[in-house]
Order: C-alpha cells, then structure tokens, then sequence
C-alpha cells in the first residue's frame, strides 16, 4: 500500500495514537488504513460415495486438484459464498450442510472454512477456474496432486470422519509453511 | 475507495474481465481492489458461574456491555485474536477454549466468532476502549443493555447450552437488521 484510498495522498507506515502496531496511515486527510486477513470459503460436494474435485486452471497451483473453494465476499454469508464458489468452479449446485473444516493459516492471512454439501444432480462441468471436475470416491482421491495444505487436512478428517460414522467440527492452525503449500 | 492505493490514480468501478461484480479498478495502473468481510473475534470468559463482560467507552454502542473482541489481525490465529482482545479490553489474561459461536452478519461484512475462555485470575481492569469489566453471573447480565445483537445471541446460547450440561458449536445468521443493532 502506497496512497490513500480515501484521498489519493502518499500514506506512511506508523503506529497510530492508542494502537499498537504499526498501520498504513495517510499524510494528508489522516485515514488508518486496516489490513485483515482474509476468509476462504468452500465446500465438500457429495454424491453417495463420491466428492467432488476441480483441477485448477490457474495459479496458483495450476494443474493440481482441490475442493471448491474461494474468496468469500461482500454481502454474503459463508454458506452463500460456499455455494457460489462450488458454482462458479464446478458449475454444480449443491444444499450446504454443516461447517466442518475452519483452518487458521496465519502465514498468508488467511482462514479457511470447508462446509459439507450434498450435490443436488450431476449436471457438473468445469467453470473458467478449472480444467477438469470429477467425482472421486475415496481410494482414488489424487493425494500426491492436492494443490493446498488445507484442502489436504480437510479430506483427510473427512474421511477418517466417514469410517468413523461421525462428522465432527475441525479447527486446526496450519502455523508453518511445512512444505511451501498454502 | 476514491484513489488506487498502488499507484494513486483514480479508481473506477466496473466488472473486471471474467468476473461478475463490480470492483474498484485503477484507471491507470489496471490493479483490481477487492473488498472483503472482516472477522471480529472474541471469548466468553469464565469464572466459576460467572463470565466477564465489558462496558464499552467507545462508539459504536458506547455505555453498553460486551464480551471482549474486535476485528482479527494480520499473521495471527482466531484463537490468538480472541486472547489478545480480551487482555486489551479487560486486561484479562485467558486460556482459550473451544470456537462456540459463528455468526454471519452480511449486512455490514462481517462474521462475528466467539471462543469459550477460561479466566486465569482475577486481575482484570477496563483497557483503552472499556469504562468498566465485571464477573456477572446469569440472572445480573445486563440483558437489556448488549452491545451488539451477535453477543446477546451468543449469550443466550451460552447460558442454554450450561443448563443443559452441554456446550455445543453455533453457526448462525444475522441477516436482518432488525432493530439496528449490530
């Protein structure tokens, strides 16, 4: 960040009276300008034994498989922006079922929140995010070829979940950049 | 947003290429400035029958009582936020336990998420933004005199879920209004 927003003025990076860390603040008309991370928001499409997977058209991670997922926006509840993201990836319409997954991935200012979902046809296809949109039943998820720490996590507690007869509520920190995966 | 905080050209609003909302887009330099909700995140401390609210020094709802939290930061966990609002807003010190409440509030792009938290000791005071902190036990909280609509519901979860021996996980939506309150 170098102007502000609000009046076009160079900012500076200081820590504002009664704050505590140091903020972007404008020279001229005085705006603080927040930075907060960021929610993503996805979903677990199922169709009787099988979920759903897009591969990624574009970076990053280009090439490699995950679950629909996205920047949640303005004016809409997770639910919706889980539902829209599985739209506009996968071009599939689903009924959102419960949260399951809310990870902590503070290294990139991110929280990432996976909701199960019950695929409502197979009317499916890719959108202009992805290459390819399959449905996977367990013992052929391409494992070696998720494209995000988080994505992993989620299908692992997924189906450890399944076998166990019991879907719970996951909230992990995925603190490290263990491998270089967001 | 008036001016693009990349370069400090004009900003216009307009659907970018491949997408489906309007977003502030620079007239010059082309950078695409998204908006997106914020998370504000906070706990339910406890101690013994009684839990710690807050009376709030600043606008908005200054003079009404709260549970401790505010908006996360940049490079830290929703665990780590909600420790660290209620030692600014009440200098209390917790240990964090398990996510209760997780409440959409579209309307003002925001998501509202409260921790179950174990009070350490009884050395509390009112921080910066607070006039007053106080242990209540149920039949004194101040039901008329909430803050915000998302704490009073997280509130009433809080107390049923006691009396019924059982704390559970609550995702909710506030998607009205309904009395102005936030």
């Amino acid at each position: 960040m170098n102007y502000c927003s609000h009046c076009g003025a160079p900012v500076e990076l200081k820590v504002p009276a009664g704050d505590s860390l140091p903020r972007h603040v404008c020279g001229r008309c005085g705006t603080v300008h927040y930075l907060n991370p960021k929610m993503v928001v996805g979903a677990i499409p199922e169709w009787e034994e099988r979920i759903l997977l897009c591969r990624r058209a574009i970076e990053p991670r280009a090439g490699l498989w995950t679950l629909p997922a996205g920047f949640m926006e303005n004016a809409e509840t997770t639910a919706e922006a889980a539902a829209r993201e599985t739209l506009e990836e996968a071009c599939a319409r689903v009924e959102i079922g419960e949260m399951f997954s809310f990870i902590n991935v503070p290294h990139i200012n991110q929280v990432h929140i996976l909701y199960r979902a019950r695929l409502l046809d197979l009317d499916f296809a890719p959108g202009q995010e992805s290459l390819e949109v399959q449905l996977f039943e367990e013992a052929r998820i391409p494992w070696e070829e998720i494209a995000f720490r988080t994505i992993g996590l989620t299908l692992r507690h997924y189906f450890e979940d399944r076998r166990a007869g019991r879907y719970g509520f996951h909230v992990r920190d995925l603190v490290y950049p263990a491998d270089g995966k967001r």
